[in-house]
């Protein structure tokens, strides 16, 4: 505390039942003029090893430095955090507002300073998951990171690194070899979710979610998202000291948890339970195989480049994890005859998992007045979504936000058309990944209401969260990262590529403009973007020139230009 | 209907409201005599295309023979059932009765005339299960007929033949090959259990319980069935016209439904429900793999036979069949690594499936208690025996019956040990069983206990059965015939073996004598028991001798002859 124009008497504290004073006697100056200043400083446990010097230290010289230096010094951190995250809409101030509220709450909610702590899923709002990280840390917060400031994405992902021993006990425990990401991790990556997590409000009886044991597109999430980090920054390094790891790690997860069908010759994935959480137990999940696959694919890729390029890295690798010849043989062998999920040639449908098209076909909103009570969770066992079609999220349509370039527009928009009537919202990541499909697609209208209301989920609440009994609620900072994908990703039309940039603004009709910066490869550029043009402008420091693909043309920018790109938001050539 | 001693003078129908009579004007002669004989006849188009027709004929040769010939007609063939099934009880009167009753409702059930149709599971006493058979046809029900009436298992045994096509069915739309026989079957083979079975009570939801698509163990019991069958009677021209087929398309079956788990190279049954009906969705099932295992090295011996010594048989399968070298390759592949589940080195204890150990272990009776309405079913989904260790009924124990021969005393005793007082009995062919098994491990008291417990469960029935809302309840046909099993294959110890027939008496207490029929390849062999020793009659119309091992002493019985062989029950030579 600093006391500025007077002088301090005599001081105590005094405690009235379960209140605590401290009571200051201050002589005020002649001026009357007397100012105040109370420092106060947080440290954790999670941070330093004695938080009560820590912190005691920091306020002292906070006191120090007084009041007026440590405004300007919050401001300019948030400055700094501003100036790259931010995604300025104008001609929608209300959306503005909206926007700027998701992404406050993901920079608050992510431990940007550290890089062994993940993303709470409720992040400080309440102690629902305990501040423990899920898919949603990967899949929904980091993509802004990535884009924004890579050095916080990879602070994230070397928690993942860090957390790599929970991952494999998680994995030993259920008979697995390699990194079974908790489904709920914390500070040791140990699984945190527990066996009997919802209850059946119905009977009182607990549940028995596999949330922790079949839901196992988390370890193959993780290395897709080490992909699209290493694709957008090149970081070797981090590939050569810790990525490696992971990817290898997960690789032979996958390898043990695979199943050959000598029917038909082909690998499988078995029980399972992919993002639509209604239902478990389910085979070969869309999601969860092509995520395995990209995975496997980039572990062998991985390990075929470390032995041409760096082979003391490889070399190290083998020998701390015992990799033998045997298992690059066999994911290249279950990459190869891994199930294949082809599209419906006819209506271009892929099946979310084994016999969901066989599954009752019936609206969500129909669907409903079969609870017996609001509460009820409508998931496994046996809650109202399990014998139908009717899924909690994006599942299939999840699979183009995290592989846009594997899916041709037809197949984008058939599945998008089926699956969004069948989708009940049950997550708050349901409409952001819709609206984001959506604006890809030039369904901005569409989009920008699908948007709005992911947006306002915590905003305009209106209801207790409590599936199965538990409470779930506060602030949905996954939903919180989706908002800046829906924006960036979605109406942007943002995809960093190894060697370029894409970007294809596809903005609703209130937006005039729609601009955002984007960090690739140690460049930084800003994008101007209209219906009818672009500008791009590259930051002076730049190390090299940036390529940008504007719906598709070609433009170079070099280092502290800028560079106009008009085009016909209307043209088919755009929209296919 | 014969009228004897009076003259029809007219006849005409009579109807009232729903009652409809025959009245007849009949005009009795002097001596005031009158006889009527009212002669109905059955048929259903089960057995005949017209059975009006086929009734009034037979009903007018009976009134030609009249009352006096049928009665005679339907004494001798009942005498000739009982001639061959009857097991004689000396010194326990009560026991003798309960035991008839038994074997008196598995002769009525069964079908005896027909090789096209099934044992209904209650049999011709109510309409539960629509005369449809189960897995109980093969394992309870056929043992007394393989035993007694050679050619009565195997009119059952081409039952299952002639609805192989229905078995092909169910395989195809569940995405397998070969012959998945019906959980439910009825005329045709196909599946009749419907998907969803039950209702849970407590909120009125229908249960998708998996007996139709999980329970496959009931395609090896009818493979292993047959092997018995085989091994009591020789029968070639059965397996060289049906069994063969029958036993190739089960090998095909299960050949399309394994996995092969890189992680251990071996192949695994995943998905499974066993005979314990409360654990749905369990990976290796011990009864399902180790009957599949029989099922498997049957077919590869069978098919090596037939190429040695009936190659024309094969071609002719092969051709039908379209079975290709590559098949038979793999069903030996997969004999070769299917997974072994071995008995713990210090308890002996064998797992019913893979994590069954883990579960919650808490004895049936304080299970209970948790129901929270009388008629909840335990089960799937989330049952109160879910996620307990607490079975319905022998599922590894079952195991000891079908397969006696591999294992040994003390993994028996162990497992018996540990799983009794685990067993809820919730199937009326639970304590039967363990009966069956008690008694082969000489502890007599406790077996005769649980027989008479089985074996009344119709007779002192207090209880209505509605598991999860359903009634199920009428005669327990298959609990009758396990009757019998526990008590000649019980406290019998008979087995039988391909050269030769295991006698292993063991007597309760209070029984003096326990007397019984066998039949053999082709011999009838009496067997007049005793806790000190047997005498074995055979029969004068033997075409061999048969060769007998009484509790491991050889004796070989000439046709037409009886040996005495005396024993010291209480040796350690014998129970060991």
């Amino acid at each position: 505390m600093g006391v500025h124009g007077g002088t301090v008497q005599a001081e105590r504290i005094e405690q009235d039942d379960r209140e605590l004073y401290r009571v200051l006697d201050i002589e005020v100056g002649a001026d009357g003029l007397l100012v105040i200043e109370q420092v106060m400083t947080v440290h954790s446990g999670n941070d330093v090893d004695y938080p009560l010097v820590a912190s005691l230290e920091l306020a002292r010289s906070g006191v120090a430095d007084g009041y007026e230096v440590l405004l300007a010094r919050h401001a300019l951190a948030w400055e700094a955090r501003w100036n790259r995250i931010d995604v300025r809409v104008t001609g929608d101030p209300v959306t503005q507002a909206v926007l700027r509220y998701n992404l406050y709450h993901n920079v608050i909610a992510t431990p940007m300073h550290a890089d062994h702590l993940p993303i709470g899923a409720r992040g400080l709002s309440c102690q629902a998951y305990q501040g423990a990280a899920f898919w949603d840390q990967e899949v929904f917060n980091l993509p802004m990171w990535v884009h924004t400031f890579p050095e916080v994405a990879r602070n994230l992902l070397i928690y993942r690194h860090k957390t790599l021993d929970g991952a494999r006990r998680k994995a030993a425990d259920l008979g697995y070899t390699g990194a079974f990401y908790a489904w709920i991790s914390g500070d040791t990556g140990d699984e945190l979710c527990p066996d009997f997590f919802f209850v059946d409000v119905l009977t009182g009886r607990p549940i028995r979610n596999h949330f922790n044991d079949w839901q196992m597109h988390i370890s193959p999430d993780v290395a897709v998202t080490i992909d699209g980090y290493l694709r957008a920054t090149g970081d070797t390094t981090f590939l050569a000291e810790r990525g490696a790891e992971i990817v290898f790690e997960v690789a032979r997860f996958l390898a043990s948890f695979v199943y050959l069908r000598p029917a038909d010759d082909h690998y499988h994935l078995l029980r399972l339970l992919g993002p639509d959480e209604y239902h478990e137990n389910v085979d070969d999940n869309l999601f969860s195989v092509e995520q395995s696959r990209i995975a496997l694919a980039e572990a062998c890729q991985l390990w075929d480049l470390l032995d041409a390029e760096r082979p003391e890295v490889l070399a190290r690798l083998r020998d701390e994890l015992g990799l033998g010849d045997d298992e690059r043989a066999l994911w290249g062998d279950i990459l190869e005859r891994l199930v294949v999920i082809e599209p419906d040639p006819d209506t271009r449908l892929l099946e979310q998992f084994e016999g969901y098209f066989e599954l009752e076909d019936i609206p969500p909103d129909e669907l409903r007045q079969r609870l017996q009570h609001p509460d009820e969770y409508w998931g496994w066992p046996n809650g109202i979504a399990v014998h139908t079609q009717v899924t909690k999220q994006p599942d299939v349509v999840q699979l183009f936000v995290s592989q846009p370039e594997h899916y041709d527009r037809a197949t984008v928009e058939a599945n998008y058309d089926y699956y969004l009537p069948r989708t009940q919202h049950g997550s708050s990541l349901s409409r952001p990944m819709y609206a984001l499909v959506a604006a890809r697609l030039g369904r901005v209208a569409e989009a920008e209401e699908l948007f709005l209301r992911g947006a306002t989920v915590d905003l305009l609440a209106d209801s207790h969260p409590a599936p199965g009994g538990t409470f779930i609620g506060g602030i949905h900072v996954a939903a919180c990262g989706a908002t800046w994908q829906v924006a960036v990703l979605g109406f942007g039309g943002v995809h960093l590529r190894t060697d370029h940039v894409e970007v294809a603004p596809r903005l609703p009709e209130g937006w005039e403009r729609l601009q955002f910066g984007l960090a690739w490869r140690g460049c930084w550029l800003e994008v101007d973007a209209c219906n009818d043009g672009v500008v791009l402008t590259a930051d002076p420091e730049n190390p090299a020139d940036v390529e940008v693909a504007v719906h598709g043309q070609r433009v170079v920018v070099p280092p502290g230009e800028a560079r106009s790109v008009a085009f016909d938001i209307d043209s088919e050539l755009i929209s296919s």
